[in-house]
């Protein structure tokens, strides 16, 4: 996202913590907003940086940081790291760690998994579960409680929030997730139970593609790119796009389902209910099926792609490789991204067959499109939804910085 | 587009006239643009309606209104169109019809169009011509130079601009066509020679689907809606999209290649050079052979269509409109539209064939997806793709009214 001029679209939101109101006028407010999120996504910055940065003076920038060391928000230090109190030029801002953390959460097929984030976006703890076998709403939203009391104990006033990612089309306006064959949820008020759950955070769930075309879009191999999408290969297959530097996120919240294109529509039968989905030729069951692997854990089908790529490039290689190039090829005419960012199982695809995805592509993308695209990796690695769900929280929370922080003792 | 508070973003654009710099203070300007963009999309407004509708006083409303006028962008009088010096409350604002003109011209397979278009969007005069046999661009050009000639003869200083359509791929910078097969051309300067031949305009070329979603959004069915895709089915099939009020046009203007999304991987050849494209199940060669229409100029098209629908619905019919609700199905889920509309011949096998359309689009789209997606015909009509071109071209100029406005005697 382009700073914070718009406010921030992706989510499935409940406000749990009403902000407290103060006489702050809105530009102010704004420009605060755009200096502590630049500190929080580039870290320290020197003032004369910042003031290029935001086409401010100089004096509005002292003003500003000065406004935000008084929250407790920032602080200035040699770029060293050691504190200091002189004004020397030398100095740089940079946010400090420990004035606010909110929580970031995956819940996946396999496992459950929650971390504490700070402000510069360092993980300063984190928590694995295993997702229950009956993933019951009761029973998910009290494994996350569990964590996130282990590692937040409550009241833990500095926590201020909680984003969690789930691998499934999340209604933006409350947070209800529509539809996830693998919890086996239809319609089930996920941001409300966790809502009443955990009062007092800012409650965010949003799907887990978005959020990691959002993290990679902030801080990963996608930053400064303005057309990306984000595609994300688990159990399922979905997508985040980010369009005009800004998420696409749909009518409802629920763009980006890439994995329910029509590629085949004579071929097998997908778990939504259609038939020859893309997700039924590079999905978990797709990628299990070709390698004849029988479990269809994650680790399992990387270590599967891993394995067959180090036994000599085979024709079952191959045609996964070209039904994701194919796939991706489709939507590089539909949207025309310059980055198309290839995570979780998928990514050991293009690892695997490089040439063979790249050709697919190309054979199916029209010229104009496909020659600006690349093709990449998250850069964030396995914490790259996490970062997601992270983000979206602070980006919410601090659309009005004083509000958030001078509530917080 | 929601006002103009973004740049028009749609475009392969050359300035050919530089606006002549004054100083106006940027909100002056904007406000200016706004309020001006209101009177010429929604017509006659009275002073307090725009009061409620910009959100500013009434004092600076009437300031903005005088300062057009003095311009003659705008004129007062009674709604019912008698001219009054008066200032009485019944008075409404309108833009004065002689003051500005732009040309919007389609280039199509089979025919050159081009219109006179007022600042109200009424069309003043409009030509058309038979494409040439040999579609070179010194011939296209030469023909939308007399086309040109004809409706304001040189010099006209009150016309400004001219939006040419192009079924096709267009480079937003500079308005280089990148690929028409219909026309043979690969990267053919279209938008340069253009504005070498008519010097004195502001030239933009774009793609006609692009530019019917933006007619539609802003004056048609889809105003009002932030997510919509808009289909264009004549030879080719392409796609206009508007994502959060805003044209999606992505990395290099080559967004909306919905023809070209891969349905049929063992499908016949495209003119693309791929195979299985969705515009060959659902192009003009598709419909021409199911029912087996030799020619495929648009009118027979549209002719066979009807024709079927009239003979009773048959299994041709029935596979046609399969397909088309499937490749919509497709774009619902990855860009999760509120609303969908259907021009060219394919909204004459909509209007055939609607049930089966509407079966075949729920097939495809998830639940959540489809569950809250329209599908519309265009309400503009057959000028649907003029309409946005001459509105590119305003948002284009009008964004700083009075450069435009006092450069013109």
């Amino acid at each position: 996202m382009s700073g914070l001029s718009h406010p921030p679209p992706l989510t499935g939101r409940v406000t749990g913590r009403a902000p407290v109101a103060r006489p702050v006028d809105g530009h102010r407010r704004r420009s605060l907003a755009v200096l502590l999120d630049h500190l929080r996504v580039t870290g320290p910055l020197s003032r004369a940086e910042l003031t290029a940065l935001m086409g401010l003076n100089r004096s509005t920038i002292a003003a500003l940081v000065t406004e935000l060391t008084g929250l407790g928000a920032v602080g200035e230090e040699r770029p060293g790291g050691m504190q200091t109190g002189a004004g020397r030029p030398s100095l740089v801002v940079r946010t400090r760690r420990d004035r606010l953390y909110v929580l970031a959460a995956e819940v996946a097929v396999e496992h459950v998994s929650i971390a504490l984030i700070g402000l510069d976006g360092a993980v300063r703890g984190r928590r694995v579960a295993i997702t229950p076998a009956e993933p019951t709403l009761e029973r998910v939203v009290a494994v996350l409680s569990e964590l996130a009391a282990e590692l937040a104990p409550a009241p833990s006033p500095r926590v201020v929030g909680l984003g969690v990612a789930v691998p499934c089309a999340v209604r933006r306006t409350d947070g209800c997730v529509r539809f996830a064959p693998n919890l086996a949820w239809v319609d089930v008020p996920f941001g409300r139970a966790l809502s009443a759950a955990l009062p007092g955070l800012h409650v965010v769930v949003a799907n887990d593609a978005d959020l990691g075309a959002l993290a990679e879009h902030r801080r990963g191999v996608a930053r400064d790119v303005d057309e990306v999408v984000f595609v994300r290969g688990d159990v399922g297959v979905g997508a985040g796009l980010i369009m005009g530097g800004l998420p696409l996120v749909g009518a409802g919240g629920y763009a980006g389902e890439i994995g329910h294109m029509s590629v085949r529509p004579d071929g097998l039968a997908c778990r939504c209910g259609s038939r020859g989905c893309w997700e039924t030729e590079v999905g978990a069951a797709a990628i299990a099926r070709a390698l004849h692997v029988r479990a269809k854990a994650s680790h399992e089908l990387v270590a599967a792609v891993r394995g067959a790529r180090e036994a000599g490039y085979g024709p079952e290689l191959e045609a996964l490789a070209c039904w994701l190039g194919l796939g991706i090829g489709s939507v590089v005419n539909l949207v025309n991204p310059s980055l198309v960012v290839v995570d979780g199982v998928l990514q050991e695809l293009l690892l695997a067959a490089p040439d063979a995805v790249r050709a697919a592509l190309d054979a199916t993308a029209l010229r104009a499109n496909g020659e600006q695209v690349r093709l990449a990796r998250p850069q964030l690695g396995p914490d790259v939804v996490l970062a997601g769900a992270a983000e979206v929280v602070w980006q919410n929370l601090l659309a009005d910085p004083v509000a958030v922080l001078s509530a917080v003792p």
